[in-house]
């Protein structure tokens, strides 16, 4: 696979996601983007010509044109599986968005169709290229807190997603958490082994499909330390995404931002602005942080961030993680089948 | 009982909360120390001469002088159930230092005679008096933040208590975690109904101990709220208080206080002061309100805002915290055998 | 003059500031680089090829294309005023860096031919789009502090620019406080009546070329408003940069920011990361911002947010604070001959 | 002198001063207050009673007995000079709250009398023993932020003074701006060469006074240094009195605080709780570490922390700041009388 020194990026989907990757795609020096698709043939048309690229309504088509170097999954869950594996199956490395598909061995053949390639399949854990959250990684590593004994991560959504996206969102383990339980082995490079849930729901709707909106989440790992994940579909002043750490030696925490940084001293008190409403503006950079660590890998071969086996442990305690509320009794990690029958070499469990 | 202007007290035990205590009554109008007593004798005499009040080594002796208005009883753990029930049959009103005894039914025993004797009797949950946790109490109860979904406690001891220390405090649950339960109800208003411990030990002694330095509690509440509880006993960077309460509307937060507001820039970074090394300077004001209230009480007949019903509470979801772990399950609240064989009225549960 | 939906941009200059001219260009959707100039021929190629644009070594040569839709000035300050003249007389809409040129008239002029061509020209004091100061300015039109009594504007350049930059920068009043000048009349809409300047140098060099590194201005309004302004060449943490203003009502702060979020608790206090290294983080929102401005204007002729007279007015405030910090003494600000002679109608004072 | 154990302390004035000296006095063991005075003799007679201590309407009678060891002067500023010179006369160590009269020569007198009889006398320039601003001061001397270039201090009074008060205050730099010239020369240990002030008056009645409510100070020092002052008669928003000094390798800053450490997130922002009110609560630390430190002198010799040379200056430069605004322009130091014709050989001028 010869990468020339401009990539030429097609892009499946303008929803959402893809929206900003086309807007991180723009602000990265050396990748173009060469031909949009999405089902939406005016959408397609529209962004295209205003972005001077090709536009097509079948994920297909770029797989078939030499120039294109890679292809993004930006589009909605239920086409990752599928798009996935027909453009490694074209030889195209791909980034996609989580999740990869909807079982355990989904995600297996996808990395293992890579791996057979020998093609660079990219799973946008995006919350990893945070500048906050990889700084706070970075200290963890290099010893600033010391022996780690436990942790907090924070997720609370704003806005609250529309019931479309939540009804096939495969549920808030699988939707939310699944980032939650990558950052805790981002942080600490270890698996817990024990996991349980408590969960409710106060949004009507949400109660009806039978998910949870808010979420407490209590991991134990060998050696003593804890971990505990609360996250929530809606919080009211903003997209609340805070990580704590405490150990031995200290703690470090990545704190919420605010877009804006003046402060109000008035009769009632000091008024900060909200913070950053949504992921779009609160995860801008690490949007572009990501697709700019997977054009390096293609053109210079360095190695991708996130493991088949980074993807499959998150997946793996998100079908536990969900198992443990509605058996309402904390559950042995090692005990998921996946782990039990066909121990992996490479596992740290 | 007719109380005079100004109040005169007999303090017991001069150890490190009779420390505090002296600080409190010099600083409030109106409280006098009229007798330290101690089993150091020498202590009590020079401690005697330098407040200019008189002073015993038995604890008995002030309960026969008629012109001492009130008890507080600050001696060692065990003793405190002694002391109390011998004060409130003496007619004297009580502010003890929990916990009132080692079991439920000492507690129980405690109250019961309060109340025949129509005796004050104030248990030192301080942390209700601590200006930042009472003033975010009172915002939840004006509705700031809307229906409470999701709670947070946080308690870090700072330094690391003595072994000597430890090995007398009936356990984490006892010691420490039974104020943060008690936080919860002063909040909440409410009980939980689910409650599931994992705890660990980092500290070799305390864990030759058979106890824990590390604990997470998960508390599932009837409607859907959810609160965790984290606790260590010993944080390197200081004395580490902190409650969230996040809700429909919005979030709650009671942070951390340094004794000085610097801040250095430099190269480093912004670097500011640690916080409160430990709980007489963290809850002075706490410790100074507790017994305002005290004498409130006893001059002008206010209520007590720590009730019998409040210290059960706390008692027993220390003992299913503690069962919780040993048994590495979650637990029912009403299966604890003082609820569930008899149903109280008052009980909210 | 008609423009196109999608505008061609010619960029003068590949320096510094080109940079992230550059950077905002790419990151807006409907702006395109045309063409860059440089007389660095080879460093033009390079960003020409990689960018996908023309370049040349010949500042006039976009004037002669009719595809290119407008010019950015960004080349050294002394070549300014003729590139903009120049460029202005063939029909171009300009964007410029200040300074306009090195005199009153040299502004006037290119104000004047931009008037008589019915052109746009917008200069580039990026503070005005700052989110945080606009915010505050925002909130001081709103009334949220009242009326003003006190303001400061704190500038600390970092890192220290080179002597090379400094020699020809026309000194701290024209290079940097003319831009807090512009900020206390974006943010009050009033000029002061009387100004005070007292300065020092602490970098040899820089004292060597007569210029000041250290300065406080004090300036004084009608109706009793006072405004200070504190300025150094060189911050060790980083590129400080504030604002605060005090009223009747409250007082408003624009704080300055740290690109990452986090804080580690230790025993040597609670430590946060560094501010903003320089100019190109911290201002980039607002680099992009006056952008989108510019071309908002260009397309649906909106006015431009900085005037004429705002130009002319922090001119004038530079000239007499350093003629103030020279003679040791208070000036009047209408006893500039600009002001004295030729009372403009449009002028505040 | 002998000095007992216990020092009984003589209090002349109930008003405002004398309400927290009494509570510093209650806090610290070893100094009982014996008796107190003031005009109001129904006022004494409650207090002394409630405090178990004389009282007295004659600011003369305390100063016979002979078990009284010092006297604090807490009375209207007009009775200060009158009652330390007789206090001394008496032989009986004095602190005192500034001023210590209406002119240098009464200053003068008060400090030669004082080392006459060897007898201890402390002015209460209270903001050197504040926690945070003290922590700064030994920052600086520390060389924590390297070579000072520029200071600011920050004033702000709340709640607005009455008029009668400000009546007979002595103006804004005597009353208040002293205070943070004697905060500089704290910091610093320097004194300013030059010396400008502008300012103005936005309550009316104190305009009518022909005082000013909102001044700023700009100082210059040989070596380059500058500092600015500002301060304000009235801050809605709390008792704001903030401390930033820049130097080579760093900034330090000492802020605000509250009483209270919560923070609420809702759709309007995050809101922290206003800062301290006013000067009782935010320097209590402050008044009880003054009182600490004269006990300690009078106890042990320590030497007392505000010298002659101190206060003398702080004096000197009111009278300039004063002169400065009335003159408009900047004025000289060492052109002060007291500083041309008498070159002390104590002063840095």
């Amino acid at each position: 696979m010869a990468i020339p020194e401009n990539l030429n990026i097609a892009l499946l989907g303008l929803g959402r996601a893809g929206k900003f990757h086309i807007q991180s795609i723009q602000s990265i020096p050396g990748i173009s983007l060469r031909c949009v698709v999405d089902v939406d043939e005016s959408l397609a048309r529209r962004l295209a010509k205003e972005l001077q690229c090709d536009y097509s309504t079948d994920a297909e088509w770029p797989l078939g044109q030499a120039d294109i170097d890679a292809v993004i999954v930006a589009s909605p869950t239920q086409e990752h599986y599928g798009q996935i594996i027909t453009a490694l199956d074209a030889g195209k490395p791909v980034f996609t968005e989580k999740p990869l598909g909807s079982t355990l061995e989904e995600i297996d053949n996808c990395f293992g169709l890579a791996k057979r390639n020998e093609l660079p399949l990219l799973v946008g854990f995006n919350r990893r290229f945070d500048p906050s959250f990889s700084s706070l990684a970075r200290g963890v590593k290099e010893g600033q807190v010391g022996v780690l004994q436990m942790l907090r991560v924070t997720s609370r959504d704003s806005p609250l997603p529309t019931m479309d996206y939540i009804r096939t969102s495969h549920g808030i383990f699988h939707d939310c958490i699944v980032h939650d339980f990558d950052m805790l082995r981002f942080i600490t490079g270890e698996d817990p082994v024990e996991i349980y849930s408590v969960g409710s729901s106060f949004v009507e709707e949400i109660s009806a499909l039978g998910d949870l909106d808010n979420v407490l989440v209590a991991l134990r790992y060998d050696g003593g330390m804890i971990a505990s994940i609360d996250v929530n579909r809606f919080a009211s002043y903003g997209y609340d995404q805070r990580i704590e750490v405490f150990g031995s030696r200290g703690m470090l925490q990545a704190e919420n931002r605010s877009p804006v940084s003046t402060v109000l001293s008035s009769v009632d008190g000091l008024l900060r602005p909200t913070i950053e409403h949504s992921f779009p503006t609160r995860y801008r950079e690490a949007y572009r942080q990501e697709l700019v660590v997977f054009s390096d890998c293609l053109r210079e071969g360095t190695p991708l961030p996130v493991s088949h086996e980074d993807v499959r442990m998150s997946f793996i305690l998100s079908e536990l993680g969900e198992q443990s509320h509605r058996e309402a009794r904390p559950l042995r990690v090692t005990d998921h089948p996946a782990l039990k029958h066909s121990p992996r070499e490479d596992s740290k469990i």
